[in-house]
């Protein structure tokens, strides 16, 4: 089968990549489309060493497996989990200590014709959602991975810093919680969308210092963390949403001073994220700059690199 | 008045400064005895541009004042706060925007024979508690605030790194709730301090990755912060209870991955210290390393800044 594979920090389209068959309890999947995600470029420059069939966000057919999920598009949760380590015991399975993770870690990804993910870790897709807006399921999972670690209520002042396409979906959960919220990017046509949904941004001088409760940092760069520490209020909540290639300098006396807690936010609930989308609570398909046939990968990479892109996708034959 | 003045970064002991009249709301307080705080040690090697008399950890007698305070043994909170910013009106004057903090920011503080603070900052000290043992109220205050911020039952697993006088009285509270204790040090003697209360301690190969629950961090140098930050399990939550001298570098793709929470932490309960002080629930006199009189001040923090040494308290005639 065909499939993007990464090796050293290289993009290979490779046409000779053996089609998986599943070991019990998964099932194979024929992928119908795939979106690139930050994580995605990440690896490609090399934040962890990964080799193998690069993608975790996806919508595919089950052509085989159990009876519910046969001839239906699903949605996969990446993280694929042992069942029997203090995590998964716990009912934290996506910090499985065994886990593989397509797309990420010891798992082949979804940029390609077939993959592979245990049968727990389908959802069958509801006719009423598009196979493009499917393809957010992930992302808009992780955004609401915010919502499962904080209460946030319609009192608190959130802050998001980023406009790209993490940034744009954590606004759009939060600004179903009722939040004071204020996003804050570099681009106007990327703010211009999250306007024409009623939601208030600004450029970064729009900030406030210590005027809020919590600040979403969704740019994985220092001037975003730094721009989301200056505008936490003493006591407030810095969420880490991206990750970062390379490290992070801070001040930690100033977290300590003024009693700041910082928390990564990583993967989050599926079914939330399909009942939001199929409540067409969430625009996703205004987010799509840009759609390419598996077979030209690499210029779908190409482009999803360019400044100001947002989603790009991939479309299996 | 005599005074350890401290001015560009150099300590200088002064016997010229002009005792202090407590403004509107305020009282002076005779200091009887005082303690170095690594924060003053942090101060002297400019961790902040402070000018002026150091200190805040002291006990004082109240010569003139109010009738329930007059010739009591008093401590003293040590931020003094406006009343009336939005953090004064939410209860949390220790985070006031206009405050005050003794000895640290913008206030004279008690290594000197005389300090003011406002009358609601001070506590009275019961006689069952000895000037000596009071004088650790705002460190054993702080190291409280942890439990203000976390709720820690006996299912925690927590590590403290750090044997030094924070670490200690971190280590002590903690101890009381019953909870699963590790003290990390690199010194044997001040560690023997801890096992002798039946506190289980060790030197940081005694570490084991991903074990812990929470991890409070009370050495202020990156090998500390290394330390704790390998010894939590995925979502569990590193404390900072140290000031730093610079900054910090840290994996932040890894906090977001494992979904960790940085917490910073400061300033703590004073009625629940005393409490715990009163009933001799936390060994402080065994901390104490030296004694030396107000006039011997530069030799005071000659000596708190010796390796291995934990307490020095200084003593006003």
């Amino acid at each position: 089968m065909k499939g993007l594979w990464l090796e050293n920090q290289q993009l290979h389209l490779r046409t000779d990549i053996p089609t998986p068959s599943p070991p019990s309890g998964e099932v194979c999947v024929r992928v119908l489309r795939a979106g690139i995600c930050n994580t995605d470029l990440e690896l490609l420059r090399g934040y962890y060493p990964y080799k193998g069939v690069l993608g975790h966000e996806f919508v595919g057919l089950v052509e085989n497996g159990p009876e519910h999920l046969i001839n239906k598009r699903v949605v996969g949760e990446i993280n694929a989990s042992c069942g029997y380590c203090r995590f998964c015991r716990t009912g934290q399975p996506t910090h499985c200590e065994n886990r593989t993770v397509l797309g990420i870690v010891n798992r082949h990804g979804a940029f390609a014709d077939y993959l592979t993910l245990p049968v727990t870790n389908l959802h069958p897709i509801p006719d009423s959602i598009t196979t493009d807006a499917a393809t957010f399921t992930e992302p808009v999972a992780a955004a609401l991975e915010i919502q499962e670690q904080l209460s946030i209520t319609p009192n608190e002042r959130v802050l998001v810093v980023g406009d790209g396409k993490l940034g744009q979906l954590v606004a759009q959960t939060l600004a179903l919680t009722g939040c004071e919220l204020l996003v804050i990017g570099r681009h106007r046509e990327k703010l211009a969308l999250l306007e024409a949904r009623g939601i208030k941004t600004g450029l970064s001088e729009a900030v406030s210092d210590r005027a809020f409760d919590i600040a979403v940092e969704c740019t994985g760069n220092p001037e975003g963390f730094s721009l989301a520490r200056r505008a936490l209020r003493p006591r407030g909540t810095l969420v880490l949403k991206s990750t970062y290639a390379g490290n992070l300098t801070l001040d930690a006396s100033s977290l300590v001073v003024d009693e700041i807690t910082v928390m990564g936010s990583r993967c989050g609930p599926f079914p939330k994220a399909i009942e939001l989308l199929a409540a067409g609570k969430i625009d996703v398909e205004g987010l799509i700059d840009g759609r390419y046939p598996l077979s030209e990968g690499k210029e779908a990479f190409e482009a999803a690199q360019r400044k100001g892109v947002l989603k790009i996708l991939l479309e299996m034959s």
